[in-house]
């Protein structure tokens, strides 16, 4: 199958057009004429990941592998490293951002996995998915973290009760004047967005990174599965793993 | 005494042209020739700290106030909120970021609170302070965090023995191509700075923001009593809070 | 009444969205849900005015008291200095400028003021309101300041008659390129805005800035009348004053 | 002569390098090898003076006639409609703006004119002359006025004493926020300049931008007889004319 | 004729408003309101022609004579050099460049010129005329050459076929990477361009710019001749020359 | 030998610093820290070149392959095609333009193969060689081509004589300004740079891009072949090809 066909059924599910302007959403590596004998898909590359790979393959990210424009490739940093291995292997890249998290990953989320009861959302270009909530917050709290198999984390508590949350997978506290609820859940909270959602009065959970959008492998190889079923090509999850561990009282734990 | 002259006495302590340029510090609020009766050094601002502090006293904070430069003030954010009390109750503010953490601030955790092996920094306008290690991993992140007083952080593990580290306080990722060390402490660890830092093969430490520049309250106080004893005015500390609780398995841990 | 309900009245009679790009017309100093107990409507503000306004109320300016954007709130300037006045009395400000230009003011002045014969304008973006004229160039520059009780000013006068005129309040000298008439009446005309004017043929008649932009006051006071009549808030005309005085032959004259 | 030779005895003088980097001082018409056999001085140029210049004659002129960059040459305003008369007269142009500003012309103006008590200034690259003056503001308006021949003008007088007084001739508001003295004088002051300037403290007399700027004429025809006395060209004053008539109640007065 | 008459009929023509961002075609040097006598039409324009230019006329170019705006007139590169002799003689110059190019030019060349068997376009914007061609390259160089008078040239051949041609008069080479064909006609190609042309597999024929096109002339006065039948006015070819001159072996050929 | 020590050499010849802003000269594509087996020396690459280069090689080439920062690497351009092959051989790429220019290429063209009478120039910084000529300009591109064994080329003739001649290899008609000389020897010259000349009464004679830079290979080969000596490493010419064939009267001539 060429590398156009697939590109062709992912911007139907998710037009690239959606993306965000600095984002960099598309075919990062790879020709389009080029044929490709098996897809993967991970959230995220790594090393080791790209080690099992087979050549000739498509890995479908959703981070873009490349962010600031190359002028040099040293192999000296997470871009160009992975950049030489998979050029050196022929894999493909394609990058489905900020546009599949505005079609599919923050509403399969708040959705599929939190069981929130959704506000349907009026703009397609909206980041933030809302739900009525109306719990208290430490029962929230425990439900939230527990359904996401989130051991350890932070929140910054205003208030008991939550009556409306607002949800964005991966990093998305650059969204929080716009948040309209006393609730937020996002992931990679900074210590100064910690004062300014206390000084707003909205509750924080940090429903971190990689453990928000590792969901993004299973919704997307079950569209792919629809769409590519005629065809004997079947796409794969083999993710990259979270870089973190976590430390309690200098005692690492898995 | 006149704000102009404890500006020039803190400009003395750490010259304020030292500042990055995207930095605030120096005089945020108030005027140079007003006069003030009490000083009190902050990490930071909340509104319960605002609310005890005096009328007509000077306030010295780590992290500037205003960063984003202000076109409406509609008290509903964290700079606008805060700003509205200090100017209600005529506080002035004064805020030594970039150029303390330069002359003062990295230095003094890294030898002082962490006593680490120090490696002399060669130009003022390093942030990076290095020091010689030759431990475990293990150890040392028990070492690090049991003297700043963490105890749950997130960890990157590169290696299993750390020989030569780099530490910078508060939030210090945006440094990582710089750093010549197998290992780098510092706070605010996003998850791509994590993978990122993986892939160099430089091991992490998240030495989180709040608890890794705490310091600036007693370091400040502690030069400042040198240079205004003869002076009646006194520096103290009140200072605000993190706004972070840790949550284990959903219960909230203070 | 909440600042937010006469915003949106304000923002009915003469959209915010209408202001052009380098303006910074809206709510500049106040939170939209405070509750004010009286408005006052002023071209600009002053200390003498602000010192006699009472606290917990609103002013509606046509000049917007923040321009350049704020990284520093030392009060030694024009917009700082009456800043610290505004919130220390909680006082909110909002501030009409080119929308309303666009909307009423410089047609106010034209037909209601100086009664002249008007010609409709195309655009409600157009600035300059045009009217016909055919008049002595010496006898119209004594109506147009006899009506506006100009006693000095300097004009340039290129031809003896008048045909048509263009007429900009404020500061309008930026738009002389776009002008389509032999006469244009605008105030604040620096030597070089003259030097042009003289070039392309068109007279000039500074009818100063503050003179021709005063009648903001009872033009907004009684738009606001009609829209405010059910509820007991009244808008009240409390102005600042014009800083110029004019010197004759070394004599000041009030 | 050939206009070089002059350009290059105008860059001793008061060398063009000064000139600030908005500014467009140098030959602005003209080719450096052309020979003249005629200088003209004058603060600027207008249609009735250029029709009086010879052909082949240089002028020089305090403010350049080409500020903005030109794309098109459509003879209707004032800088394309002389480039006009310039090219088809083979007049060339040199301008001498900020550069004999600093070097000459506001130092001219405060001591040789007006007499002033100078304080001396420190770098060549500022523009505001200070003085002592120690006398009743309007005892002082009197004098400058006089000494310039300025009937008509604007003030704002802020204090009864002037302890102190900054000059900048031509048009320098925009330098406000530097001036260090209790009294400034300078041309083409706006409302919002007078507004900031009452609220800093700080009189203003408007000294007008042409009455002030004027004795560049005489200023350069006597530094370059100095410099020209062994070749026969000379320079003569032969200036543009103020564009504004003043008009008190309705009546023009020359 | 007023040259606003001409300039509306040239307008209707082709709209000026095509032009591209970076282009400056229009009225560049006269006045819209002046009259002109005669109208001469070059691709260009050079010393020699100007010369023999009458006074009061208009010159209708393909290339704007002002590119970069200018903020000096020194008479000593092409464009002052030439403006100084159109303002002198009073010659009026209008340009049309990428509006022409769009609605006439290129088709021109490559359907009436050239006799290509044209693809039609979709959008009036596109630059590039398409065509099929399926010969063998050299038989097609050898008949585009003719065609056009170029005795000498370069190529870069692909392929020994040439299936579809892409066309853009003058130097096309920025639109390489959206040419959709095996072979690309155009001018002033550079040595870069052709080695990523060789890497697309892109043949390329340097049709030379002026060689390619010097149609405009007959094409501009052609179309001109029907709209302007009325009027007495006629337009006549009269036009620069090509500043090269080609050398074979140090031999310079005319 | 490792990348990092060839670098170095090469960084002493002909100091990277000293590139233009807008060049990316440097370590293009590898590791500092591999390890080399073998040197190439090319101008430019192409694909035949690339494929008899053996892997882990380096290749030192005049341009910088990649110019424009990248944000996808689709194989389908000049820039991508060839960065497959080199990162799939692991051939490391360093490329060395605007530095040697200055320091050795344009001088060694000048001098050693032109063998003209030099003017010694004043700043390394300056790309423009000068050198004295006085011959007839027939007889001076006769001399200049034969010695750069250039059959075929344009050239522009302004005068009959020739007294100075400035020269750039490559692409240097930018410069054309600054040219102090009337002659100027350069590649790539377009039509509009033609124009200008002409105007500026300089001659040109297009010594063209690829003939006039090949010099590059022989030259950096010898001032290698001392450095690297005690090492066994060598450095090969194997270079890539012009990609322009000559075509007169629609025959192609090698």
């Amino acid at each position: 199958m060429k590398i156009l066909d697939i590109y062709n059924i992912l911007d139907e599910i998710s037009p690239f057009s959606l993306q965000e302007k600095w984002d960099n959403s598309g075919l990062l590596v790879g020709n389009f004429e080029d044929k490709i004998k098996k897809i993967y898909v991970s959230i995220d590359l790594d090393e080791d990941f790209l080690n099992e790979v087979e050549e000739n393959s498509l890995i479908i990210t959703h981070h873009p592998l490349i962010f600031a424009p190359l002028k040099k490739i040293n192999y000296d940093n997470y871009c160009t490293k992975l950049l030489k291995i998979l050029i050196q292997k022929n894999i493909a890249l394609i990058s489905m951002h900020t546009n599949i998290d505005k079609t599919h990953l923050n509403m399969y989320v708040a959705k599929d996995i939190l069981k929130l009861d959704i506000i349907e959302k009026e703009d397609i270009n909206d980041f933030i998915i809302y739900a009525n909530v109306n719990k208290d917050f430490d029962e929230f709290a425990k439900e939230i973290t527990s359904k996401l198999g989130i051991e350890f984390t932070n929140v910054v508590k205003c208030n008991e009760r939550v009556e409306k949350v607002g949800i964005v997978t991966g990093a998305g506290m650059s969204l929080l004047s716009e948040v309209k609820a006393d609730c937020f859940l996002t992931g990679d909270i900074k210590y100064h967005d910690a004062m300014d959602a206390k000084s707003r009065n909205i509750s924080l959970i940090d429903i971190r990174h990689y453990e928000s959008e590792k969901y993004f492998n299973e919704l997307l190889v079950g569209v792919l599965e629809k769409n590519l079923k005629k065809n004997e090509l079947k796409a794969i999850i083999s993710a990259s793993k979270n870089p973190f561990k976590f430390c309690i009282q200098g005692e690492t734990v898995e």
